[in-house]
């Protein structure tokens, strides 16, 4: 949407919104463990088999969506914040297909930080105002198809015309099985100055399992890390998901 | 130990040796969920309240305990990496005690890249030769008192006389109550430029209770992040103990 005049107040960017919520930790990746608020954007081009977030993924839950501007979605992460700077973490469904570089440099004026976890399935040339990108690509067992072109060009993005900022850029490959881990492997071969995160997935996510299986996550975690490590693999990062382990499937958390 | 020709070969300096272990991941602090092989030294100036790893401070153990030289601890090394360069996390005790300089120096020449895991009450001019040096004061809870001018001397050691070599060094400090917690703000205030890792106590450590209270240690840490979060203090970051929730307080893991 382009900007137009309307009541004397410049229109701004339109956003599709899931929920807003934090601050919390940043529960996952190269940032586990940092203090975020999470605006977790409505929409996106997969369907990943194992979803845990379907809630901000499938049309049928756009009803509990809100088309936010530009200024409503900033104030509400100041409002959540108390007015201090701090790492806003731009989640989805796929955060790319929304228009977020307005927010990215309202943010930057008032001393926000901001990372992006996207699938890299949509390259946007706005990757470059970011502060971290973490490009998902979705392993087999997800029952999607990775369009390498795409993720070449959301690094691409990511790293040309840039400000005077610095960008992080890492790899998370989410693991439920030996097919995943080889996916995760090739993955690394063709980025190899990425840094790479290997996460153990939840099998239970929520509205597809009655009870989070906490120790089956466990079991899979400890399954990947004898399995990296067993193949010599020491410059993967091996991580669980903090906030299943700390409150399970519950949401705005 | 000065270096003495002894049949043939020279004799290398000796090194107290609680344990070798790994490869594993690292568990907790800035290099959490990579993979490394840790060596735990014999021996320390501590007698924390809560210390999870008393097998290895006191003196009564000393006899379970090996005294290996330089090559021997890194041909133990060598052996359990395959031959592959890792990140070695030298830890105790305290390994600040230890004469380690030789073996950085050796590891470094074949590729390997060390991390130490210390209390900062002894500082070491070698502290230079290390790629990440991890400094965890005690807080008011362990019984310790802190010597500020060591914990400064250490920085100003691992800061200066360096080679080629960038150093990265942090904070940790383990917290159990609100005592702690303000002993963390002002270790903050005191080194403003590193950064920070807050982590949740183990009240149940081996050899001082009967059994793990892992679902004791995940509400201690949801204080913790509320307790951080509620104070604004953005800057740090909370994690686990993730080889507690993983592994309990097994051993040589």
């Amino acid at each position: 949407m382009t900007q137009t005049i309307e009541n004397n107040r410049v229109r701004t960017k339109t956003i599709q919104v899931s929920e807003i919520f934090g601050p919390t930790i940043q529960g996952e990746g190269a940032l586990i463990g940092k203090p975020t608020v999470f605006v977790r954007t409505g929409g996106c081009d997969y369907r990943c088999a194992w979803c845990d977030s379907l809630y901000a993924v499938l049309p049928e839950h756009k009803a509990e969506w809100a088309s936010m501007d530009t200024r409503q979605v900033f104030a509400e992460i100041q409002r959540l914040s108390n007015n201090t700077p701090i790492l806003v973490t731009l989640s989805g469904g796929n955060p790319a297909i929304q228009p977020l570089e307005e927010l990215i440099d309202l943010g930057h004026q008032h001393g926000y930080t901001f990372a992006i976890e996207t699938q890299g399935s949509v390259a946007q040339p706005w990757f470059s105002s970011l502060d971290y990108l973490t490009l998902s690509p979705k392993p087999p067992s997800s029952k999607q198809v990775t369009r390498w072109e795409r993720l070449d060009r959301s690094i691409l993005y990511a790293t040309t015309n840039k400000y005077d900022r610095e960008i992080q850029i890492c790899l998370k490959i989410v693991i439920f099985n030996e097919e995943d881990y080889a996916y995760a492997r090739s993955v690394a071969e063709r980025y190899p100055a990425l840094p790479m995160y290997l996460q153990a997935g939840n099998h239970t996510p929520p509205q597809q399992a009655q009870e989070i299986d906490i120790s089956g996550i466990l079991d899979r975690m400890d399954w990947l890390i004898q399995r990296t490590i067993a193949d010599r693999w020491y410059e993967a990062t091996v991580l669980p998901q903090l906030h299943t382990l700390l409150w399970g499937n519950k949401r705005g958390v």
